[in-house]
């Protein structure tokens, strides 16, 4: 690694990775007085006098902003809005390559909870939807809920909720294949930052009873002094067995290992799992766990990485679920919008289960359709979509 | 006019008017882990180290935000931000289309100066240059003299200095085929908002020593008590013979009537103006003097609109300046790029000169490497473009 400008990394990011054009060619004067002045007249009078419209006559129903204030991007931690752009470019990359949609950079020079959101705020009226992304916890909470309480369009943290998708996704699969119900998984999460709480949270949802969580301390319970505001939540809906002591200790009889930071797992530890065992190992480049290790105990082993089998992949997730959103004018996205895009998901393998597949891949071109189609029904179930405006 | 989903204006605003899409295909596996994850980490780590690198390995340094409130939007004055879209989203497809740079419309929900500085501040790190668009006057000025101070980014309020670029081009060109001087011209300028200041400036700038400017309460003189600090500094600086009174007072003799306003000017007061006159009757899409009128006593007659000959149309500047300020990485867009640009927009046409025929056609392909050109050169000249970065 380092700076080589002759390397295929450096020459693929050459002028940035999106290039913007406009839909239609404005080469006469005919079509520039109809997409510009003064044709364009006639559509912003018709927005001021009904701003539904401009779902129908503007691209912002299906732009998402990606917003990140560059502080926990990817491994690299803290390194600022700048060096953050490669990462979101490719984002909003992923955006138009998986699901066709308009997707824009904002990178923030600010890190403060209450600046991001304001300006968040401010600028909403050019998107149709908010990606939040590599804001680190916990102030993405914080800036997520804020986020979602002020806006009326849909607002996504994909670190928590897209990981938390294809991780459902890909348990509920992996459940199926071992022949066993997500009711009676013992679970071991290990890691309390983003994807952690978002993990943690879904699978409760998806009626999962006993999840023990750990940070980099040991495994969360009430009467820690330690805690932040959300780990305290997670501590009190979570570790029905009153579990104290580190993650070593939580992993006796565990059927599943959830990994999701750098902490490496010993053998010694996965040893103590139970039998017929299920360990998904995220953490990229590095499994917390050895893949190598964990076959020795597991029934299904999953990872981040593209280079081994069931790659929990993000892209699996946030492309369809806001097409989905967009598809129907939903106004957010919902806790259930979210457990209908896993169940899409996961459904879409589910006649060719085995234990190295127990998710699509990347490319499967089946996932995005499935997931938005899930998304929007269940959308426009709970009521979150726009009615269309009749004319 | 009024909302017609079938009529051809709102078919070619269907879905909006701009798209963004990958400039490299994510279909399999290595392009994503070049553009993506692992790959995209050895970018973000060099630009964390060496921010100058982002010029080269982002999108920002070709990237403009099309920055507007909503406020001033066209003739329709102040519809807000969603209603003002539309606009912005063609301004966007201009600069693609015509210099082809990459542009995002940002729609601000805030009209307060310190917010609106603020927030483009702060998301400044996603962009490589800000165009400022259709905010109402005088907030206009101070939002684009506070933003020039804060960033290290061109901004460029378009309504002001686009419009103040073409139209010094087109005089200078008017004087040529007069052959006058552009020091000998007597200039009323009628309109003291973003466009009237800006042209008054660079008229200034570019040697005319006599312009009265008058706004709708009559000419500018240091006398008057109902000034904004903007108008007081413009009474200070043009008005040479003291005149008091209305327009029509002003244009007794006066060798150029420039147009910047909806305030209809009188065949009485046109036949005031000295022989072989300059009219440019800018206001869209009613000059403020009749075309047939104009003729009758000008020698010269240019106006805002399409379909009649020596159209002024901001789309021959604004494109061609960022282009040049981009290709250089010129920290700013200074009084001096301006006036090179000015230059090299009019001399595009030097060799053609006719009465009808004073400035180029928007569509005239030799516009925009010619501006850039020499926007180019005078930022490196000026020692406000970047140095390479030496690797």
């Amino acid at each position: 690694m380092g700076f080589d400008p002759g390397s295929a990394v450096f020459r693929v990011h050459e002028g940035g990775k999106l290039s913007i054009r406009s839909t239609l060619p404005l080469t006469d004067r005919d079509s520039l007085s109809l997409a510009y002045t003064p044709g364009v007249a006639e559509v912003c009078t018709a927005i001021a006098e009904d701003e539904r419209l401009a779902r129908d006559y503007t691209w912002r129903s299906r732009l998402v902003a990606v917003v990140s204030d560059g502080t926990a991007v990817l491994g690299l931690g803290n390194i600022g809005p700048a060096a953050g752009l490669p990462v979101m470019e490719g984002k909003a990359a992923l955006f138009a390559e998986f699901a066709g949609l308009n997707a824009v950079p904002i990178m923030l020079d600010t890190t403060d909870v209450d600046e991001i959101v304001e300006t968040v705020v401010r600028i909403a009226p050019s998107f149709g939807g908010i990606n939040l992304e590599d804001i680190s916890a916990p102030r993405c909470f914080e800036v997520e809920d804020r986020l979602r309480e002020l806006l009326d369009i849909p607002v996504f943290h994909d670190d928590q909720h897209g990981t938390a998708v294809v991780v459902l996704a890909a348990l509920r699969n992996a459940a199926r294949v071992t022949r066993r119900e997500l009711g009676d998984l013992r679970v071991v999460v290990s890691g309390a930052g983003a994807a952690g709480v978002a993990c943690t949270k879904i699978l409760l949802a998806a009626g999962i009873g006993d999840i023990a969580v750990a940070d980099s301390k040991g495994i969360l319970h009430s009467d820690r002094d330690d805690l932040t505001s959300v780990k305290q939540q997670l501590a009190r809906t979570t570790n029905r067995e009153g579990l104290r002591g580190s993650l070593h200790d939580a992993m006796a009889g565990a059927d599943v290992f959830l990994g999701l930071s750098a902490g490496a797992v010993s053998e010694d530890t996965v040893r103590q799992m139970a039998p017929e065992s299920i360990i998904f190992a995220l953490a990229n480049p590095n499994p917390e766990v050895d893949p190598v290790v964990a076959h020795r105990y597991a029934a299904i082993v999953a990872t981040g990485r593209s280079d081994y089998p069931n790659q929990i992949n993000n892209v699996l997730a946030f492309p369809g679920i806001f097409a989905g959103a967009f598809d129907v004018g939903a106004r957010a996205i919902t806790e259930g919008m979210k457990l209908a895009a896993a169940r899409a998901l996961g459904d879409v393998v589910e006649d060719a289960l085995t234990p190295d597949y127990i998710v699509p891949t990347p490319f499967d071109p089946r996932v995005c359709p499935a997931v938005a189609a899930a998304v929007g029904e269940q959308a426009r179930l709970e009521g979150v979509a726009l009615e269309p405006v009749h004319v």
